[in-house]
């Protein structure tokens, strides 16, 4: 265990982290927010002072990390980032209690979205810049963002950054798109940066401000969701809910294809069955959708524009609203419930189980019933092409039972409190799969403030679970982790 | 594909059914209903005159079957019971609607306790009876029954046997309790009579009739639920809940450990992990919900009461109910909810997932978080002292998987229904899992009455899915089944 490696990281993510934070003081100062200027000079000093010192104390001379150290870093590298990052939302006073601001901004980083604010309009603009930004950020991972942005001795570097890229990045195979881990992490953010680029162009020249414009489209990148206003994106025009939806949708994407679209290879873009795969739940969900709520707007454009603008919110694990889809019939209700399990595609800023996940599960209940007739015929599992090992598909089927495992034992510890069965219910499936907004009293329009204290923490703890993908926090928590082996 | 000997085998099955139906046509004639009377005994000579005609016309040479016939024969078997099993109640005009007569005849054999019925205290005695009947038959299975009674040449019996056994048991390990699955299948026979005559002793010393006792054991051996009171057993005396709360509890457990109690082994049976783990769960739900339900009544006697009998209710997929507890709070609700999924003890009468398939994912979890920390290392999975093979343990894990998948679909389709997610998800969730009510507008004082003919069917298939264990469905339907090879 590479325990003074495992520091000087964590303590290299705060220094970054006090980097970053000067954006929101630049937003700050536009505005002249001087309680904002307050709590993000104070952080920002705080960071990197407690960074410095972090890595200057723990210099390791031997930089090499396994698996193991890998996971741990990452499972406290996300705690630490969410612990700093709402160090200004207390200190400004907007939002005191510890509890709410961790959640918040746990929220903000696992890209979920799910907000305990009640009057969000009330934020500064800093504050409310920062929570979106956080999205950015946890959208790609944070690490990922280091591995791009810092020199590295190369020799060192390579077996590290991969035990990281896998660890912080979601779905079930992660391959890199070049040989170096470190180029792979730098192509992902220019591809990603170039798109939030091309979003925020969308926006501006249509109905939105420049902050509004910017706010919006680092968080569809992140697919988070954070709203600004009361009403999310109900009060934008049409043409703005339409930018918005096609770019959720485009971020939930894998970005592998954006990166084989800029090498002129078409060909697997177009014969990538995930990508065929969410296109058709999506049609299949805005069709359903579409029939059942055209009797509460009277008209095809409106119910057409509000059912994309949702299903690709949820299946993207944006979650940002155009409607408030709580007053929608149950039917479409239960419809959005589902997409939640489904999440966008492996290798997208998306959460959720993801669309290649449950293709896998898929093939492989096909060829246990294969088995069951055949006994001794042997048959492999194929996924765009490529034969998937044993390991990996059965790795696949023992996640799903621990991500359903999850979910059962969120609920039940949150049903503790007297809110209905929807309400838990869909709070927990949204956290974990980094939705934002639940039903019931944990919609669209109501958010999270209706939990106490306790609840809030579950579910932060729940937001990082799901962002992690449950493994690495397990295994930082695990006892063995730690012994010397 | 030996198709002669699946038309046999069905053949005789619906012979058996006939046979059998002579036991509620004797209580009509006791209570002399008439109208019941004519349609028992149409329906016995239909069904006599139907399965010696097959029996006849498909006399097979070769009695030789594999695992695929084992499939399809328990499919259709138990497809063909239901739709003769609901004759009575058409002809009877007790039940004139066919869609509501099949939902309930499919909810008496699967065990599940679902019931359409809107009053059920109008209806007869002989159809009382013989809707709890079903339970009694479905809990340790029909074609069991056929194998435990009807002298076969020996020869070809083994083989044919275990296929059919291992199809329609429920649980991830089926093993033989002695060398020949006959044997095994009246051993297990005469221990579930033997557990329902003492169950009905108990009753019938209490302030039960002897026709409610006998319903009753019935109803709770096979875990079925059907009652035949409006409020269910809300009526009785505490001494007959407690009764029954014990007796849904102990056919909840391994019908093995009663064998190796008679055998005076008792060492096994102390030292079984799945039993401890299962009374585990039934001492902290109770504890949970008698705690959360004491304003209610005000009295801990009756919150540990009503608790205890809800819980043994639920967790051993019997479905009784000594209250209505869709008036509880909601913890209590979503407890019983979780309990559902867990279900009873392998080798038992109940349905759900099983302990052990819940232990079983919990160990696969550990593997594979090991499995992480240690790469190189190869560690198995144990459980009652013996070695799990990775095909079993991985074959949980995929059924599992199938198993959600069924429940969300489920849940999907009766989605149309405009009904609250609770009562759809807890329909769902209760039909496939064969407990019998749900909550919201499904819920214990309410019924099922409340779908429509289309979620009815739907909700059949489902029971029958949950009963079978999804696989020999599935197989039945699989065209390459059918191909020859």
């Amino acid at each position: 265990m590479n325990r003074r490696m495992i520091f000087y990281m964590i303590g290299e993510i705060v220094i970054l982290e006090g980097i970053l934070l000067v954006l929101p003081l630049l937003v700050s100062f536009i505005y002249w927010e001087e309680t904002s200027i307050f709590a993000f000079s104070a952080t920002i000093i705080a960071a990197l002072l407690f960074g410095f010192l972090m890595t200057r104390l723990s210099k390791p001379s031997n930089k090499i990390i396994y698996a193991k150290e890998g996971f741990i870093i990452v499972t406290f590298a996300w705690i630490i980032l969410s612990a700093v990052g709402c160090v200004p939302f207390v200190v400004s006073g907007e939002i005191p209690n510890v509890f709410d601001a961790f959640f918040e901004t746990v929220s903000g980083f696992t890209t979920t979205g799910a907000s305990i604010l009640t009057d969000v309009e009330s934020m500064s603009k800093g504050m409310l810049f920062w929570r979106s930004f956080t999205h950015w950020l946890g959208g790609m991972g944070v690490l990922v963002l280091i591995m791009a942005i810092i020199p590295k001795d190369s020799a060192t570097d390579s077996g590290r950054a991969m035990h990281i890229l896998r660890a912080e990045m979601a779905g079930p195979i992660i391959g890199k798109l070049v040989p170096k881990a470190k180029d792979t992490a730098k192509i992902l953010y220019i591809i990603y940066f170039a798109l939030t680029a091309l979003e925020f162009l969308f926006l501006v020249i249509g109905d939105m401000s420049l902050f509004d414009s910017i706010v919006h489209a680092v968080g569809t990148a992140g697919t988070g969701g954070f709203g600004i206003k009361a009403d999310s994106l109900a009060g934008y025009s049409p043409y703005s809910q339409w930018v918005i939806t096609i770019f959720m949708l485009l971020f939930g994407i894998n970005f592998n294809l954006y990166y084989l679209l800029l090498l002129k290879r078409f060909k697997p873009v177009f014969s990538n069955r995930e990508l065929w795969c969410y296109f058709g739940i999506v049609l299949v969900s805005v069709g359903i959708i579409t029939w059942n709520i055209f009797p509460l707007y009277n008209n095809f454009s409106d119910s057409l524009r509000h059912s994309s603008f949702q299903v690709a919110g949820i299946i993207s694990s944006t979650g940002y609203s155009s409607v408030d889809f709580n007053q929608w019939p149950q039917l479409s209700k239960n419809i959005l419930f589902l997409l939640m399990f489904i999440g966008g595609c492996a290798g997208s800023t998306a959460g959720g189980l993801k669309v290649s996940r449950a293709m896998l599960l898929f093939k492989l209940i096909q060829k246990d019933v294969k088995h069951l007739l055949h006994p001794r015929s042997v048959s492999s599992v194929k996924l765009e092409g490529k034969t998937i090992d044993n390991n990996t598909l059965y790795g696949v089927s023992t996640y799903f039972a621990l991500y359903m495992a999850l979910i059962l034992g969120t609920f039940f510890i949150i049903s503790f409190e007297p809110l209905s069965f929807e309400t838990n219910m869909s709070a927990a499936v949204s956290c974990i799969n980094n939705i934002g907004p639940g039903f019931g009293q944990a919609g669209p329009m109501e958010g999270y403030a209706v939990y106490s204290n306790f609840s809030k923490a579950i579910l932060s703890i729940a937001m990082l679970l799901g962002r992690l993908e449950i493994y690495p926090i397990l295994l930082a928590f695990y006892p063995r982790t730690w012994t010397k082996k």
